[in-house]
């Protein structure tokens, strides 16, 4: 039923997507648009998309399903200017790492029998580097694929055949759909993504001070230093929205690290440190 | 030259290295003890020992490189042990992951003209979980395998051929070898390994209390929380000795992260975040 697609934005999401959706079987057109002429290009001669729209806009308006594949606060502007010139035929959709203020967005903006329907997404998965090169058509296999703001459905019912179709896509490209509620993902990201991230980032930051002077000695940590600070090399430019949009819960997943940590400082010698490891096993043995 | 080998402790390091040296065209004896049988009826059924020794001193005596595979205060004992049992005829090596203690035992210990050599040791290779079953030929395959206290060996004559033979093995295992003062060297593995593995620990109990009771969320993390909690599953009996043998150095690190994360806290709407972002990618980059 979906046959025309367009993808704002063909950096490794966008493009991921649409290589991703050619995998699992999509015949329609896909439409592509990039801030920059060489994602584009690059997607192009990937075969994520079929063509290059010189305007998003336009695209958007010839397609049935749009979707934003920007940093949130391009994603935030992207749905202010699309809302005013979409209509019930169509379906917006994103892929936004936080989603209390896109989905804010969403209820004053789309989601009326007369509007465009907008389904608030966020695909679990990434690379700890961008760009329309690194696209993959696997890398929505095995993830999980958030959805928020599903209840709201009623007041759109030109878009719910649009999201029915477009869920069974995500479906086939791989990914394990969860719906959920969006402060409630916002707190769960916090905890499970964001947190993972901004520890990575200030433990590859203190090593950098500490050992980085001494390459050679970086070796030593091997696949375990590795492992935990490879989120290190993860771009301010694909973080910075989420730490606007996400501050507080971010804040408070951090403070409570700050202290656990303390806590274990504070207990190397006390059998304390062995209910920290037990419970730390605890969580892995139910990952 | 080296034809008699004995490894006191078969579980995942002691398993590998017999492995390891198979591999690498050891064709003299290996024989090996173990604290409890099982571990060392693995070892002896993957091939990695010839034959289980029911006395640990004897196999050492009967051997010219003994290779002590247990953990800190168990190679510490093993250590006052041997002494006075072997003379200028054997090497005593280990795989304890931290050295100043062990280095200082060795000086007291070993490493006269009389007395056995003793050259400490610590292969930066290992998995989230122990035992003999999970032994690997590879393990030590591109790992850096450190040795501590090498410029006193004019004080062990006999055993500085005996250590050079150990050090060619190392590398035929595949290792890199870098000699390092041992005092340096538990300051370093404070920053590059035992971090790290705390780090994950607090992170892991902490997701544990947070999200433990939402195990299908917990996918929701993909790649990133998996990797960031691998290390979570390591059990307390391997750690505990390293806390308890290195514990100044790891409460350096830990205080210095908790205040690298209340940095980030406190700046995550403000330019310095991006300096965290940039200073992060600058050692991945030299990664």
């Amino acid at each position: 039923m979906i046959e025309r697609i367009a993808i704002l934005g063909t950096g490794l999401l966008g493009t991921s997507a649409g290589l991703a959706l050619r995998a699992a079987g999509f015949r329609g057109t896909i439409t592509g648009w990039n801030r920059g002429a060489e994602g584009g290009l690059t997607a192009l001669g990937m075969g994520a998309i079929d063509s290059i729209a010189s305007d998003g806009i336009e695209a958007a308006r010839a397609s049935q399903v749009t979707v934003l594949a920007v940093p949130i606060y391009a994603t935030l502007d992207w749905m202010e200017q699309l809302a005013p010139i979409l209509g019930s035929e169509h379906l917006v959709t994103d892929v936004g790492s936080t989603k209390a203020q896109i989905t804010a967005a969403a209820d004053r903006l789309y989601n009326t029998p007369e509007r465009a329907a907008f389904l608030p997404g966020h695909p679990m998965a990434g690379k700890e580097r961008g760009g329309a090169a690194l696209g993959d058509a696997n890398l929505f296999r095995g993830a999980v694929w958030l959805f928020t703001d599903v209840p709201t459905w009623e007041r759109s019912p030109h878009g719910a055949a649009l999201v029915k179709g477009w869920r069974e896509w995500v479906e086939a490209m791989g990914s394990k759909t969860i719906d959920i509620e969006a402060t409630r993902h916002d707190e769960l990201v916090g905890w499970v993504s964001h947190l993972p991230q901004f520890v990575a980032t200030a433990l590859s930051a203190l090593l950098e001070e500490e050992v980085g002077d001494a390459p050679e000695l970086k070796d030593v940590g091997g696949r375990a230093l590795r492992e935990m600070t490879r989120l290190g090399a993860s771009p301010y430019s694909m973080w910075r929205d989420i730490a606007y949009t996400n501050t507080e819960a971010v804040q408070t997943a951090l403070h409570a690290l700050e202290q656990r940590l303390a806590h274990l400082r504070e207990n190397l010698r006390t059998p304390a440190l062995r209910d920290e490891f037990e419970q730390a096993n605890r969580f892995r043995r139910d990952a």
